[in-house]
């Protein structure tokens, strides 16, 4: 049995940075996740494609459990264009094609249900709230995005109140919440239900709120950023894949502080090259390495 | 003799926020960065007002030697007039009176150039390499803006390769270097001459670079912000005035280290209310016990 399942998006991306081009990268917020979280744990990823779809084998060869992968005969896997600027903070999408993802309608086996540990991707919130009920995960922790709090704002708020943790960039927070400082963000979306909120704030680093208290990081310092897609699914796969690993449905704070280590450096190494081309080859050594810097870069004696 | 001198602006400050207004508050970088200092170490400020100006009295009564404040008869003191929209980022100059500023000429006295540290406030790149020249300060802090990078760019290299430290935010230092991420920039400015680096990012925090290394830490999670003036010189005033207390020259990086801690604590506590309104009264008992909250919201162990 798998200790995490994830469901989202698998998707092809089209790429265009001022450093160069992909077409057709293997993408998606389920894979970017599962690849990060694989690294501390056993993961299955819960996702539609069609049968133009030929990154399996990527996956597979992680360890990570495709069963769950519908393949849908004569469909076409979701496919997103998009373009960076020198601005690599912001994304103009330059076409969208949902393919079979637009009747994406997930449904866990009896035994993906049992996994302790579930990650809701960035999808229609009613899904989430779906495969929601159908898991008896005892830690679930949900990913969205500006079009659902524009679009179906009541769903999401229905869905945050569903689950164990929310993780929002920044803006997000702000737009759904109407609040101006994080902290008061932070405790709006806590309010619906959350124990832990954390925010994304790409190359600032990242914030956790719990139970009252707050912890940030900046963001790991890198000379170069080739391409951001999926560095929040990178994130969230080490949070989550971290917390699952340790077996905690109510992790303590020790634990979350790390998760949030965790996730920012496996983010960092995402950034590093396009799509998931850094991540599938990435090491715990190498994830360890450089949490173990990072640890030196943000921590100070009170003296 | 005072062991930090500090050459800047002293001004007055309209200010309009979402939450409300002053008319001609105490502002300009010498006197919040005085305030914020003065926490710290005995410290004394270099500047020019006209005979409208009233605020002696405020930075007398912390302490602040005024000594080196130079008063114009029949000139106005420089005022600004600004307004901050909800995102509290970006400040929307309504009016520049420059006054007495315009034709300020600072010279020390040969008190004021013995003083073992030196800040050069956000003034023409010229007159900080005057002042520079005058002083024999074994550790040397500059500050600058978008305007003399845009107007003054080689006469701020020049100053830049003339001291030990230069604090910037984060939007400066890319235009100054032209380079994409902060490592590359920083070392682009380090390259110049400066061993230490340190980046403001506003409510992201702030982070350091000196001898290779990087410290970053994250902005202090406030529930309300109600007037970001003079927040990049309180941190400026926090941590060098930290520094000019330890002694050090060469500050260690332990040292580097809470000096960025102790900035951006003070200037946590600047934009809780209008102009100077708060750190006119914080103590050195609100610091510490608002550092050893951040200290626990900064670290984590690596289990």
């Amino acid at each position: 049995m798998n200790s995490l399942i994830a469901v989202g998006s698998i998707a092809y991306d089209t790429l265009e940075t001022p450093f160069g081009r992909r077409d057709r990268a293997l993408g998606g917020s389920a894979v970017h996740f599962a690849l990060a979280a694989n690294l501390f744990t056993d993961v299955g990823v819960v996702g539609v494609v069609g049968d133009d779809f030929d990154g399996e084998p990527v996956l597979a060869e992680r360890g990570i459990d495709t069963s769950g992968i519908q393949v849908v005969a004569g469909g076409a896997t979701f496919a997103w264009e998009g373009r960076y600027g020198f601005d690599l903070n912001v994304a103009e999408t330059l076409d969208t094609r949902l393919g079979v993802f637009e009747q994406f309608d997930p449904q866990l086996s009896a035994e993906q249900a049992k996994a302790p540990v579930l990650f809701l991707g960035n999808i229609v919130p009613d899904l989430q709230r779906s495969v929601r009920k159908q898991s008896q995960a005892g830690f679930v922790a949900l990913d969205s995005m500006n079009l659902w709090i524009e679009i179906a704002k009541d769903s999401l708020i229905g869905a945050i109140g569903e689950v164990d943790c929310v993780i929002l960039n920044d803006g997000e927070a702000r737009q759904l919440t109407g609040e101006s400082t994080l902290a008061k963000a932070a405790r709006a979306i806590s309010a619906h239900g959350p124990r832990i909120v954390v925010i994304k704030r790409g190359e600032y680093g990242a914030a956790l709120f719990v139970d009252g208290a707050f912890f940030g990081v900046p963001g790991y310092p890198l000379e170069e950023v080739f391409d951001p897609t999926g560095a929040g699914d990178s994130f969230a796969g080490g949070f989550v894949g971290y917390l699952a690993a340790t077996g905690q449905t109510e992790p303590d704070i020790a634990h979350l502080k790390r998760a949030v280590a965790y996730g920012s450096i496996v983010a960092s190494f995402n950034v590093e090259e396009f799509g998931t081309e850094r991540v599938q080859r990435l090491t715990r050594d190498e994830v360890e390495t450089r949490v173990g810097e990072f640890h030196a870069m943000t921590s100070f004696d009170l003296g």
